[in-house]
């Protein structure tokens, strides 16, 4: 029945979490979280996926990629580029693995960054060829809300006590310790609204793999 | 457990039955198939859905617009343009109706047609107060395949003996009528593959709305 696995890009958030269930029926499930130990945020993701039933592994990314998107992020003044940067190399580690075959992300219909074009998606399969998809791209904000909440537990807060491990996460933190917790607060968005997975709603019936 | 219900564009096609599938669980399901009454597919389209276990209805648009999506053909000389013309009025007809929330069409990362534009999107939700998706917008064809082969049975003929209800189908034959076979040939690509699904595949444990 199962044909073939997905590694699916895990930051431990509603989005990856989501893409993840809606795959569920169709291949095994490998949650994959990109991680440059700046934060304690793997082992969040580790407990966040056990939660979910699903398999976990950490991808540990080289440091130069991190350093490469603060340059990024300092010349233009805002993540949107560095982000963009970030997700691509991720994509590109994991593709380079032997075993992956189907590689998922969390990317929305709505989601400005990260974005990749329908030409840079062909591309990146036929280069290394494996298949890639975003499960939630064909859905908007308010379809995917009513999806998580017969699903999953989310929680939202404006708190960094509740950190998931994502790109975001780890590029502020690494730029804090470079430049300072006052100028690196200039180059994001005020509003930093945290939400991370707490735990999974299990139907009855519903195809556990 | 089921919020609300997803009203799902149906063709009877391997695509707009995978949609189907996706959304099953997280709404209840209810597949509407679009059909001007130039060809017996209506009937086609509801026996696959009764096999796939869904209820379903006929959506039977005026036929001033097959009128004007063929002079819109005869005017191009390809079918594009026309059969995003019948998209778009197909869900706008669907979004009028008083029961819908959520619509939900087969449309894939790699179809040129129909597609609709992420600001179309927005504001075709904003004005009908109704939510839209594509479950397979971000997924790639040979991804779709694999998800297919476990799931659904497929037949694929160059044969119109497996019409099933699609938009094409009856502008072509539409067309037929008016200019004869001959002309309307020169008006869609030479090659027309047709697909349809036969029967699902049931796997134990499934979540079965």
């Amino acid at each position: 029945m199962l044909i073939v696995k997905a590694h699916v890009l895990f930051s431990g958030g509603k989005d990856s979490a989501l893409s993840a269930l809606l795959l569920e029926p169709y291949f095994e499930i490998q949650l994959v979280t990109c991680h440059f130990g700046i934060l304690p945020t793997g082992e969040t993701a580790s407990e966040i996926a056990k939660e979910l039933g699903f398999t976990h592994e950490i991808l540990r990314p080289d440091m130069k990629i991190l350093e490469d998107a603060a340059e990024i992020i300092k010349k233009d003044g805002f993540p949107n580029a560095a982000i963009n940067y970030i997700h691509r190399r991720a994509l590109e580690l994991l593709a380079k693995k032997d075993e992956v075959e189907l590689i998922a992300d969390g990317l929305r219909r709505d989601d400005r960054v990260p974005r990749l074009e329908h030409s840079e998606i062909q591309s990146f399969e036929d280069k290394h060829k494996i298949l890639y998809c975003s499960p939630l791209m064909g859905f908007g904000r308010l379809t995917i809300n009513k999806m998580l909440e017969s699903n999953l537990i989310i929680t939202e807060e404006e708190s960094a006590a509740i950190l998931k491990c994502d790109y975001e996460a780890e590029l502020r933190e690494y730029l804090r310790r470079e430049i300072g917790e006052e100028e690196t607060r200039k180059h994001f968005p005020a509003s930093h609204k945290q939400s991370r997975v707490i735990s999974r709603i299990r139907h009855e019936h519903k195809n556990q793999v």
